[in-house]
């Protein structure tokens, strides 16, 4: 079994942001050399995401305005007591995901045809961190 | 270490539908002859979903009421200025999750007593494909 | 390749409750002699979660009040007919996740800063099982 491991980090101008990083776990996933196995992408920090959906612009504004809906940037919320104010932005990562899990078969991604992986910000304009980790053989 | 992929086909009549996949997936599992590992299962379009719960009637119209509340199909999408009338179909999908990890343990799919996994359709009416991959010794 | 397999029981006190477990499933991975893997944590009950996110008293509410807004425990739900007064736990679950996939890396769960896992109830008072699986070698 061999094991892989990169780490990718955003620092993105806007606070919320929808980034396609299926190019860099492609490269990463070339990189390791692994045929067949699993390859795990997910957020290091607990108000982003990771998670597979379209790439298209009107989805991502869909659910930008949907997000705010379920966990408006302005309601109270109790850990922003601690001096934060991204309270929201905890809630809305739940919504969409730490993690992503892809199979990795005859050395690529085995995704269906629309699958792309996005990273999710809600909390941006500061480095954050992604791991890609992939075992297999 | 040995890989196994399967992959499902599903074309539901209807456009919202649950189906148990349980079986499905013990037999990729048994057609694997892995012992011990990891079970992903996950849907490969992007308007569908593959999750764990309850094989129970009432609890499924509860999802169906409850995500239609939540992603109205009949809202405003911005996806749907694309010619689809699918954007609430993508929301739901990200409120029930892609994936899931089952772990293997002794040759079987290793679930709590109530577990089963469904597969969840939201823009049915057309051949769609559900990943297994088994990883594992 | 090794696998490891630990169940761990909850009985809270509480019908709600957010228990962290981090050290638990630090402990297992001890245990499993495991250095570079994929490390699974999933509720083996459909009405609780595990989810990862912060360790601060004040999220841990605004979690609760967000999800009670999302999936009353009064509403009407027909799960509910089956004699069980669980229906919204079973949604509440849904919107948390049932489960992390954890990088396994050097001999350590590959966390960012803040990153903790939680075992989250939502129809306690009773033992339930969460499972640590994990491959690697």
């Amino acid at each position: 079994m061999r094991a892989y491991t990169e780490y990718l980090t955003f620092n993105t101008p806007e606070r919320t942001a929808f980034i396609n990083i299926t190019e860099q776990v492609n490269q990463a996933l070339f990189k390791s050399s692994i045929k067949e196995g699993l390859c795990l992408v997910n957020a290091m920090h607990i108000t982003a995401s990771v998670f597979i959906n379209d790439e298209e612009e009107g989805l991502k504004e869909d659910f930008k305005l949907w997000l705010e809906k379920l966990a408006p940037h302005g309601a109270r919320y109790q850990h922003n007591a601690t001096g934060e104010d991204n309270g929201h932005a905890h809630l809305k990562r739940t919504v969409m995901g730490r993690e992503v899990m892809v199979a990795v078969t005859k050395g690529k991604l085995d995704f269906g045809p629309w699958e792309a992986i996005f990273y999710g910000e809600f909390d941006g304009q500061r480095p954050k961190r992604v791991l890609v980790k992939i075992i297999g053989e």
